[in-house]
């Protein structure tokens, strides 16, 4: 089911009864961007690291759209059915809370570009999404309110100095007075007159004669949506009924604003079983959109998120773990339906508790959250279902989300990109051994093989490029490690080598000494930074071939005019950057392989930047 | 007409042709948003203060329409004709070019919402918008391109350390390779076959075993759109006329993505007139987005504009300058148009010279960039015909844009919200009087109050307030200035009073010691820090109002409970802050006066932000 602002309050006590009832639930975000320049994850980032550049290089995009799927076991048919809703969000500020939340948010253009591909109505989410605003926001519009209402009811006269009215707006003043001079005579039940409904200089300089010339006749002022009012007989019991009234009809509109948070804030409550696929991005989305700012410091995320959502899935982590690593080619959402749906797998019927609101499997409305959500659940149920009848005698009458098989997968999320760790929510997160990476830094004409060539002693190695003249290396064979005794960096003057555990001691004394790291090129693209240096590069060795040559190190053999081209646009022999040789990279290798002919442009988005 | 990327090549010789025959040109952009936080214009700022706040505050925004009306004299008719074309633009990041330009633009909320309720359909935009790039994103793109091409020339074998295949791997490197051997075997007419269409690693494997084992048997591995192809019989002559026209295809992609550049470079290249309707936004955005990013100092940005646009005129300075600032109630563009139809001004006839292609004054499509850029270019008509009957004797026969009398308003821009100064763009500004402005620190609990009875020896004051405890006070009287020496702060610990040119020059020496400010609170919302303050100050008058009281200085009368209420939430009294009392401003009140029932929402918007 589609919600937008135009049905959201109709179905809002439907959606709240569903969550009451479901036993868990499936969620997912899309939204307009994932990463900002000059922030990128790397194979070997801690979890720590990982989250702040989260925190500080994708927060500020666009949270617009909400999938929730709401599962429910139907005893007598002995299946789940489900309930899907897709949300579409947008965080309206409204004139109540303008002051307070007119946003700023940010669009990659690849992603607005491959959304449109999708056909996402983009009309839809600026002119329909429901609005929603965090929790400091609703508490600073509600104290706004509650300061203005204060205010009202306890004003006495200013004696301030009076502003001379200037000559050329006399006449607006004075037709203003004759109007409250009329209205005074007047016999006619009307007990208000509106004077003026713009212009704050005018409203104050009629307020200032209005105020001095009738308030011996009863004539009281007032401003209510910005008009200025002249009321007669207004008695102070009346006056203040009148703003209380009008206070209440504001908080209902602060209210309205904080629109959708209200589910998700019920959905906390629920304590359920809640489940994403590759959740962290979302869950950090939904903290900070929805409940307040994302703290500066990992430990306190954890806790946050803990103890908002108490129980939390991320089928991306099972998709990475024992059974399922080694029987899945692929861990992308939208690529994975297939796969459940043949051996080892075995989808079980999932059914819609009301077919105005579910999908089906076919529907194939892949990136829409809804959809999605739902095909979380689907993975969810198989996953389970095939851990209950493999693994464990507990019999298909425990609910799937009370099996303790379930257990070692709760509250632990999936690290994109980074495959020897994850974020165990409740706990420390896996002690893993690094001692095969290490951090280098060499000149910036270096590519791949001269990284290789000084690595030579302990085999093959893969490169993940930090930027131009640093990268992590990581030995292809482990236990090569005490092998790196005889890479030799003592001919460079400008190559190092530290062991992983040495780069990471340095990086905290950085951080404990500077101040936060803010994200650089925030604006600019991708490969600027890296463009310059290039760009300086080539100058220098055509200028100063010889300068570049020393500075590149006598082993290096050649120093030929094509050394200076970018890796970047190295086309026939293919990157060897970010190519991470761990188990499920190589499945989804065979699995491409298997398929190249279905490789087009949506494919090569989703296997590249995709975050499902 | 409406120029999407699914007409813009076809129309593109058209419009080239349009150009080249009009006598002048009027445009239009529109944009996401319009400030970012923290970057707040005050009406004292300098032309070089409010060309950096631009700058720094404006840039990221998208430029998603251009409007463009071009206007040609029909000698026949004595009238003037037009053809206005309304471009949709998304700077849409390609193959080619995707590593240069995925940028990252912003939204404001607000504004985003006020062009919803103007109907704009974002899915054009966002779906069908013409590509545009810079020119230094153009150079990079085909820098990036030329190494490649030489690199793919002159590429030689590399003896690169062979990559063990890993075990898993196995079998899909050794179908690839009896794919080779089938191929050479084969009688078959065809010369290439694909290997792989994706995943670098596994090409770079099959590359690698692939060279190995048949570079004897004439095979030729090249990879094109990122699919790894074996050729057979392929001669040295034929792979590089192959490569060569690759390339060229390549090129002309790039091409494409510039895309809408184009028509404003051939629009600059005309050295024609051309007419903006509060223009410098739109100027910094044209040349930031299809020239090069704006330089850092203001007198570079006015020698760059010069360069590229040798002719402009902004019909909002216009508007503000003698003799129309008397005859006009508003600058605002969509309110001008009824204005501009009555006495005393005279809208001639304008055509269109192709039905297709134009609007009519009753077209009323508002905020439209094709429209917006009509309007702006009748206003032009409609002001050049009325200084030229009423102020000179230059007859119908001279063309508007070489009367003499316009030679007054070339080149100058308006700085909305700065009231006495202008932008020369090829001169020095205007050297402005501000000895009645005064720069005022003070305790944040003060509120206009204090300030006015601070100022009660020199009269009425206007307040712009910088933050809570910073102000631009101008004296209504700007004869008064003298008597400041009777303005005593002594009586305060924490007062201070700058002259403006003390201020002026502390802010000077504060930029040439330090290093460029960077704007903050770049996603909170607008007034956060300032919210964040009054928290504060509400804590401190209720829990410590002693000291509180002490702070606000001996001579505040009162310090009840309401001063402690934050200005922004004054609701009986109208905000005093932000009033510029000039002549034009009084005029709009005038103007407004006379027209409250028709204040609505869209109104409210127009007045306060727009920048039109």
């Amino acid at each position: 089911m589609e919600v937008t602002r135009e049905n959201f309050k109709t179905l809002l006590p439907t959606i709240k009864a569903d969550i009451d009832e479901a036993e868990f639930f499936a969620i997912d975000g899309e939204f307009t961007g994932l990463t900002i320049n000059g922030i990128a994850i790397t194979p070997f980032d801690t979890p720590a690291e990982y989250y702040k550049k989260l925190k500080d290089g994708a927060m500020d995009f666009l949270f617009f759209q909400f999938g929730l799927a709401a599962f429910k076991f139907d005893e007598a048919a002995k299946k789940y059915n489900h309930k899907a809703y897709n949300f579409y969000l947008f965080p309206r500020p409204d004139l109540r809370t303008k002051k307070v939340a007119d946003s700023r948010f940010l669009c990659q253009t690849s992603c607005i570009d491959f959304l449109a591909e999708y056909l996402l109505d983009f009309n839809k989410v600026f002119k329909q999404g429901i609005s929603y605003l965090n929790s400091p926001d609703e508490k600073k519009a509600l104290d706004l309110l509650e300061e203005r209402k204060e205010n009202m009811l306890n004003s006495e006269k200013e004696t301030e100095d009076e502003i001379t009215v200037p000559s050329d707006l006399e006449l607006c003043v004075e037709n203003a007075c004759s109007q409250v001079e009329d209205f005074i005579k007047s016999e006619a039940e009307e007990k208000e007159i509106i004077l003026l409904k713009n212009n704050s200089f005018l409203k104050k300089l009629v307020y200032q004669q209005v105020s001095k010339r009738f308030s011996e006749d009863g004539i009281e002022l007032i401003t209510i949506n910005k008009a200025l009012i002249a009321r007669k007989n207004y008695s102070k019991e009346q006056k203040e009924k009148d703003i209380l009234e009008k206070f209440e009809a504001e908080k209902k509109e602060i209210q309205d604003v904080v629109g959708f948070t209200l589910v998700i804030r019920q959905l906390a409550q629920s304590g359920k079983l809640i489940i994403g696929h590759n959740f962290l991005i979302d869950l950090c989305h939904i903290l900070n959109q929805f409940f307040s700012p994302l703290p500066e410091e990992y430990n306190e995320f954890k806790s946050m998120l803990h103890d908002i959502f108490p129980r939390l899935l991320d089928t991306k982590y099972m998709c990475h773990s024992e059974p399922f690593t080694n029987l899945l080619p692929t861990s992308t959402l939208a690529q994975l339906l297939p796969v459940i749906c043949k051996s080892p797998f075995k989808l079980p019927e999932v059914g819609c508790i009301d077919k105005d609101y579910g999908y089906s499997t076919s529907s194939n409305k892949n990136h829409e959250a809804g959809f999605d959500a739902y095909i979380t659940g689907l993975l969810f149920i198989t996953f389970a279902h095939y851990l209950g009848t493999k693994f464990t005698k507990e019999s298909d009458d425990v609910p799937l989300t009370k099996m303790n098989v379930l257990n070692r997968f709760i509250n632990r999320l999936h690290l994109m990109k980074v495959n020897d760790t994850y974020i165990d929510i409740c706990g420390n997160d896996p002690d893993v051994s690094r001692d095969h990476v290490f951090y280098v830094t060499f000149p910036s004409i270096w590519r791949f093989k001269q990284i290789a060539d000084l690595f030579r002693p302990v085999g093959n190695i893969v490169v993940s490029w930090i930027d131009e003249t640093s990268a992590w290396v990581a030995l292809s064979k482990p236990d090569m490690a005490p092998d790196m005794v005889y890479v030799d960096t003592s001919e460079y003057d400008d190559v190092t080598i530290l062991s992983y555990e040495q780069r990471r001691r340095t990086m905290r004394r950085y951080q404990s000494t500077s101040s936060s790291a803010t994200p650089q090129l925030l604006f600019s693209p991708d490969t600027s930074s890296a463009l310059k240096k290039r760009k300086r590069e080539v100058q220098s060795t055509a200028a100063c071939s010889n300068i570049a040559a020393t500075a590149a190190g006598r082993r290096r053999s050649r120093s030929s005019g094509r050394e200076s081209f970018s890796r970047r646009s190295f086309e026939t022999i293919p990157e060897e950057a970010e190519e991470v040789d761990s188990p499920i990279r190589k499945k989804r290798l065979i699995d491409d392989c298997e398929k190249t002919s279905k490789c087009d442009k949506k494919m090569e988005f989703d296997e590249n930047d995709a975050w499902d």
